[in-house]
């Protein structure tokens, strides 16, 4: 039979699918010798189970369960709901990757009216006892029953009130007698039964529960949003309680081993006297740094410093640990890799290398490369910043620069940037209800709680920029207003935010590119040891060219003709070159265009030196570049010489119910050899005139887009090839450039061999090749992909991350067709999937010859393809940071 | 070294593809005993090698002409460019496939200044050899050298009028001479040189300008109308000259072993004395019928007669047969298989069976299934056409009924048709350069040439209606207008054709289903026993679905639920459903739409009875429902309580920019399943009621379109088989119904394994998949697709056949993955390739099990999908007929 439950003893470190990232590690910990309260875990395979039979706990797991407390019973010396000695229970979630306040947890759980009394005379302590009976009916009310904890709060702040204190530590045994029956009260009048007295069914309630809110949508929005596979499940770890709220001799905090937000190593943590866990966290009380447990109980501190150096040599990496106190005795409840930021990561990353406690090729791993976004983007103009008022100070959460309007409600934050506004979220403080007004805001503001508060934590996870605790502001979310530096900001106004200094400023900010740290330096270089897939960029002018050179790019994948088409000196020409309806007009017309194509493709090509650039000819529809309004096309008209009807009639004649379906790509080149034309010889008078005036051996690629017909290509080589040949040997040089197309037509891929005849490269055109495969337009199908990420339909939004099975499944068979035809085909992919690191996997796995992004994803291209390469080496296992 | 000449001796008719249609056939007859004139082939290989030159002729080639002229003067015992007794030549085009008209003859070759006196001592007729000359240079002048005949023209009909004379035979014999005196001078003034003398300088200029009319634009407009492939190179016939215009005992002509229009069995011809094979056909003088030439030389004819039953038998069909009269000499210098309507190709097939010429198999074989349309097609309401007014009689040259608007040019007529107007194309003759008029026509209209005039044979092969000859009307191209009845008709006037009667009507008049002839059910009966591929409709309406099964349809293979949305009554409900912003509101519409849903599905179950019905629900993006002008938003808003700017705003958000790629399809489902609900409630409801109240055993199919993602089917089943199963339940009686879907995205086809395991049955929808494999919105592509075709990219238009490469590789594979999840699965195609015979084939071949087609094409499936499993059982050369 299947063993559902195990006991800390009979598990380890590399169970984390079985036992949930918590449950592996108390089971390590236990092992190797750590003072951890013993316990038991309930298996994700039994989450499974509950959910195929319906949602129901069946009789073998309950005995298995009781079984596995009777062990504990014995253990511990206690009896689970004995009259004498009661033992009492956390139940903890514990998925295989952690989600920080996803789930749900009952602590105290084994209380009831008898074990309260039981209880007092034993410790001899009975304002404790009711203290954790409270609090025990309230979580368990809110998790297990769903009765909002609202209900206990005014009721406890009421009492508090009555009573004229300020503390919850300041209410006495018989205050907490009072809070412990109105508690049962509101518990009856909600649920309609009395709080439950029997341990056993508390257990399985909470059990129960835990399993349940594996599903509920916070947890799903923050598996959607993180890529975390719904099917996983949660495990159940059940531990005997230690007590951090018995009196002066208890405590209880958490400590990260290295600075999370710099990666420094200093240990960075903070605790409470006489508290349970959630007080630490939840930001009710603001807690002390962990230096003062020094003064407080020095060996208690030196014994905490120890074993937090254990616990970093032994798992290698940054800890993040729960500990509590009970009567002078430390417990260590749980640690776990720390969230970090990225400049965190890298530099803690580095500095064990240097340590040599890992390799570099481990380094390398440590890096979610994503998140190297954080130290790619642009910090605040020193000089603006200069100008700027400060309006409030907090911790520095989470660093970064954030500029925004100011909304109170995960709702509304949500709603404003879906409206394409940049929003800042202003809360007292956040709960896991906020998470997705968190995902959309572009910082994070809180005026209470600590660097490890929820707000914080789930900041820096997510690379946003976060002001925790930022006492001095006072936020009213029912009025939709905080005061700062004495003047009322409204929903809508504009803040600024400093992750870095914790910071915020009045007004929007401006921002400069950032400086990267020795640490990015020297990991970039160990990840360009470890890649074989090329990077490139996409960019359309020579300031892109030079940024993603300096980002390390090898070349470029991608230059968009037509975004220079858009310049407004250009539009003119370019509206007459369209709206031509004889091939000598459009000539005309094109002699305009071409000195100024010329010239960018100049600035490009000197930018990239040596380097190979690619050039897509015209690709999107004309009309794009079209007069919208009447009086634009009078203005047109009147320079065409043309009457306003007969421009109308022309621009009405170019209107396409399905534009992406319609007369672009190479079918413009098809129908207008005239403007291949024009920009072969734009390309290549540029690339001589570069070749003459600087000796720059100067490699393009003309690249045709959207070739779905292997004739297409032939038709439109014999235009390409025929210009640039003429004035290749007109100038007399040598000069070498390749012919080319992109792939992102379906019909493109599976025909791939037959094209491979006349292309010298493919570029994967992965944007449109994913619209095509899907028949999903982008412009029109946001909502949709939306709700079927909601629906579970989609696991990724397929325009940000590669869609293997289909998409894939069509880049493969091209590039098999292609190598097969043309065994040294040059391979890359330009769609903007380029820069996503699952999608680069994808790519180093079929074998591609690079990858293009833009410039701000190289270096994140550069980590995922050393990642690849080194998943290839080494296997899975060592891709261990998720 | 490979043989690129073949004399007539050395081939036979199975070498069609080397000799080309009519060189296999004059070596055949020549073998089999026919007075054929001797000569020999240059092969198709020679044509293409001539191609892969650089269009030369090489000296190798040049020496094996010349070695079977030689062979040929020993067997004719003249010589070639000798100065007694001159051998003369025809030079004539012969490709596989027959092109009428399209390419070029050269007559008379070999005649020069020099030869001209001695054939004129030798003959003893200087007249003829004069007339020989002067057709020659003009011939020569035209085809070879591209002088246009016109000028040569011009200047005979000057001298015709000077000499008074009306008639080309009236002229004597120094009216000749004078004649080619003028001639020659245009040659020279328009060419620059003599007319060249050296009949070997003449014979090889002549071979060239053959293979070089194979590139021709006419010749490519007419290979791409009829799929024929542009590499198989024409052949060239080099033959000895016989003279029909010798003398009053010389004559030539043209005849139909059967009649081509009706089938019927009886010799069929047209022939003049004293003339030249171009007189017959060009329609310069009216010829005689075949049976006159019984007055004139009773033996010639019984000859004839004789050898045209011999060379049926032969060949085993309806032969074509071109002979000349040479001073009571019989020679045939073509035969071929005729060219028919689709009524007679009916009656001829049956027929030869009935006389054990051919099995039934061939018969089914012998039928074009696209020309079926002819016999399907309406006439004209036998009413109507009492009402109508005769302005003109003709010759019935290829039945059919037309209405139309008068056009005089092949581009006024086509872009008319573009246009979107009907179109007759009336010219006074038609000639090669109207063919793609006559493609764009619904009749043509002739005023001169006879049953085997130009216009005839030509629009008998396209399956148009024809009326030549209409002797009682003028045609005055220039000004546009034509004279009939004592009216003039203009340009865009209307007019109407009865190609089975040759009777011109003034005017439009309405058209009727038409009877269908016994030969066509026994046909069509041997079909069905040949096939394999079951044949169902896609109708919306019970009318639809009554034609259908009339023409032998077995089932519905699809219905599309949105066409009934348009309808008057409806609309607004559908409106309502679509604008509403809440589920209540979506379900409180649909309501108001079930019963209308639910009655068009009792009436298409009544009228299919125990045949499988197909139902696809809603696929159209939403806002092609909405209300389009302000007006009938402002009534909308009224009749829903809305504002006029409430409703606006909902109008404008349902706006997309590429609605094929957008909200539609499955993804309406998903978003708002109460409609896929309403729908099923709908099916399921009818179905329950048709069985209840008729006793018929109903079965439903319910198609969800456009799934291209396993897990959207799986969603939406959900909601399917929930209303279904309760309603059937709630019915108590047994109601089997199946649920599938259209695989018609890319995608969809590659995930079709996992697709399979929810849907009982796929339906190709080629339509879809054709647009998104190639990046196509039929709504735009139109201009592309002409385009391409003219330019060679398209073979065919991949919306009519379907595209094998690329479409048909993601049919193929969803096959394979369909099955191999489930066996039984079944599987059809819908889309409007389900009646292109060509995709019938490929249907056949992947081995789907059924195609659905409209009603009108049900027959045409049914014949294609007999010959795809006749072409299975005994081989591709059973196809014999093209």
């Amino acid at each position: 039979m299947k063993q559902y439950v195990y006991s800390f003893k009979e598990g380890n470190k590399d169970m984390k699918d079985l036992l949930g990232g918590k449950g592996a590690n108390l089971a390590e910990m236990s092992n190797i010798g750590l003072p951890v309260p013993q316990g038991f875990t309930v298996t994700t395979e039994a989450c499974n189970e509950y959910y195929a039979k319906g949602k129901q706990i069946w009789p073998e797991l309950r005995e298995e369960i009781f079984a596995k407390m009777a062990e504990l019973e014995q253990e511990t010396g206690k009896t689970f709901g004995g009259t004498s000695n009661p033992l009492l229970v956390s139940v903890r979630s514990g998925a295989k990757f952690s989600m920080p306040g996803m789930m749900d947890t009952v602590l105290n759980l084994g209380l009831n009216d008898e074990s309260v009394e039981t209880l007092s005379q034993e410790s001899g302590n009975r304002r404790f006892v009711l203290d954790s009976y409270r609090r025990f009916i309230m979580m368990f009310a809110d998790v297990v029953m769903e009765i909002p904890k609202s209900y206990f709060e005014s009721v406890f702040d009421e009492i508090k009130e009555a009573k004229g204190v300020d503390e919850d530590t300041h209410l006495s045994a018989d205050d907490l007698e009072e809070v412990v029956v109105r508690f049962k009260e509101i518990y009856k009048a909600r649920d309609g039964h009395d709080f439950p007295q029997d341990p056993k069914e508390q257990l399985i309630e909470a059990v129960t529960a835990v399993f349940r809110s594996w599903d509920n949508e916070r947890a799903r929005i923050y598996r959607n949003t993180y890529h975390i596979p719904h099917d996983l499940g949660t495990a159940v770890n059940v531990q005997a309680m230690v007590f951090g709220n018995m009196g002066d001799d208890c405590g209880t905090g958490v400590a990260f081993t290295r600075d999370p937000a710099t990666g420094e190593n200093v240990m960075l943590g903070e605790f409470l006297m006489n508290a349970q866990g959630e007080d630490v966290v939840a930001g009710i009380r603001t807690p002390l740094s962990i230096e003062h447990l020094n003064d407080i109980n020095p060996e208690i501190y030196q014994e905490f410093m120890d074993l937090s150096e254990k616990l970093e040599h032994h798992y290698r990496d940054m800890q993040d640990i729960e500990f509590t106190i009970e009567k002078g005795k430390l417990y260590i409840l749980q640690t776990r890799n720390g969230k970090r930021t990225a400049a965190a990561a890298l530099r803690v990353a580095v500095e064990l290398e240097e340590a040599d406690l890992i390799t570099k090729d481990e380094a390398v791993m440590r890096i979610e490369p994503d998140q190297l976004d954080q130290v790619l983007h642009p910090n605040f103009d020193p000089e603006a910043l200069a100008q700027a008022t400060v309006i409030a100070k907090g911790l520095a959460a989470s660093p970064g620069a954030a500029s925004g309007k100011v909304y109170f409600t995960a709702e509304a934050a949500t709603a404003a940037s879906q409206n394409g506004e940049k929003v800042v979220l202003v809360r007292t403080e956040t709960s896991p209800e906020d998470i997705e007004g968190m995902i959309n805001a572009e910082g994070i503001l809180t005026a209470r709680g600590g660097r490890t508060s929820h707000a914080a934590v789930v900041a820096r996870g997510m690379g946003k920029c976060c002001v925790a605790g930022a006492e001095g502001i006072r936020v009213n979310e029912e009025l939709k207003v905080f005061r700062a530096n004495g003047r009322e900001y409204k929903e809508g106004d504009e803040i600024s935010l400093d992750g870095s200094t914790g910071l915020v400023y009045d007004g929007s900010i401006a921002t400069v590119a950032p400086e990267l740290s020795g640490h990015f330096g020297k990991l970039m270089g160990w990840a360009d040891e470890a890649r074989k897939l090329g990077i490139r960029t996409n960019a359309d002018t020579p300031q892109d060219a030079r940024q993603a050179i300096e980002f390390g790019a090898e070349g470029i994948g991608l230059t968009r003709t037509e975004h220079m088409f858009f310049d407004e000196n250009r539009i003119a020409a370019v509206r007459e070159m369209i709206t031509s309806t004889s091939e000598e007009a459009r000539r005309k017309a094109l002699d305009k265009v071409l000195p100024f194509q010329k010239d960018d493709f100049v600035g490009i090509f000197e930018a990239m030196e040596h380097r190979p650039v690619t050039i897509r000819l015209l690709d999107p529809p004309l009309h794009e570049f079209l007069p919208q309004h009447d009086k634009e096309i009078r203005d047109l008209a009147a320079t065409m010489g043309l009457s306003f009807e007969e421009l109308k009639a022309t621009v009405d004649s170019l209107h396409e119910f399905n534009p992406m379906l319609g007369h672009r790509g190479v079918r413009l080149a098809v129908s207008y050899p005239e403007i291949a034309e024009m920009q072969t010889r734009a390309i290549i008078e540029a690339a001589i005139q570069v070749k003459q005036d600087k000796g720059i051996d100067v490699h393009p690629e003309i690249m045709i887009p959207l070739v779905g017909i292997p004739e297409e290509l032939t038709y439109v080589e014999e235009v390409v090839r025929g210009t640039a040949d003429q004035l290749i040997e007109e100038a007399g040089i040598e000069l070498n450039y390749l012919y080319g197309t992109m792939i992102e037509v379906p019909r493109g891929a599976l025909t791939a061999d037959k094209i491979a005849k006349n292309a010298e490269f493919f570029s994967f055109g992965t944007n449109d090749l994913t619209q095509m495969t899907y028949g999903f337009s982008r412009d029109d199908a946001a909502q949709i992909i939306e709700d079927y990420l909601k629906k579970g339909i989609f696991e990724y939004d397929p325009f940000v991350t590669i869609d293997q099975e289909g998409v894939g499944y069509l880049v493969q068979k091209a590039v098999e067709l292609g190598r097969q035809t043309r065994p040294d085909i040059k391979l890359g992919i330009c769609g903007e999937h380029g820069g996503d690191p699952k999608t680069i996997h994808f790519c180093h796995e079929v074998g591609l010859n690079y990858v293009s992004c833009s410039p701000y994803r190289v270096p994140i291209a550069r980590l995922a393809a050393a990642q690849a390469a080194l998943i290839e080496k080494h296997g899975e296992a060592t891709h261990h940071v998720k």
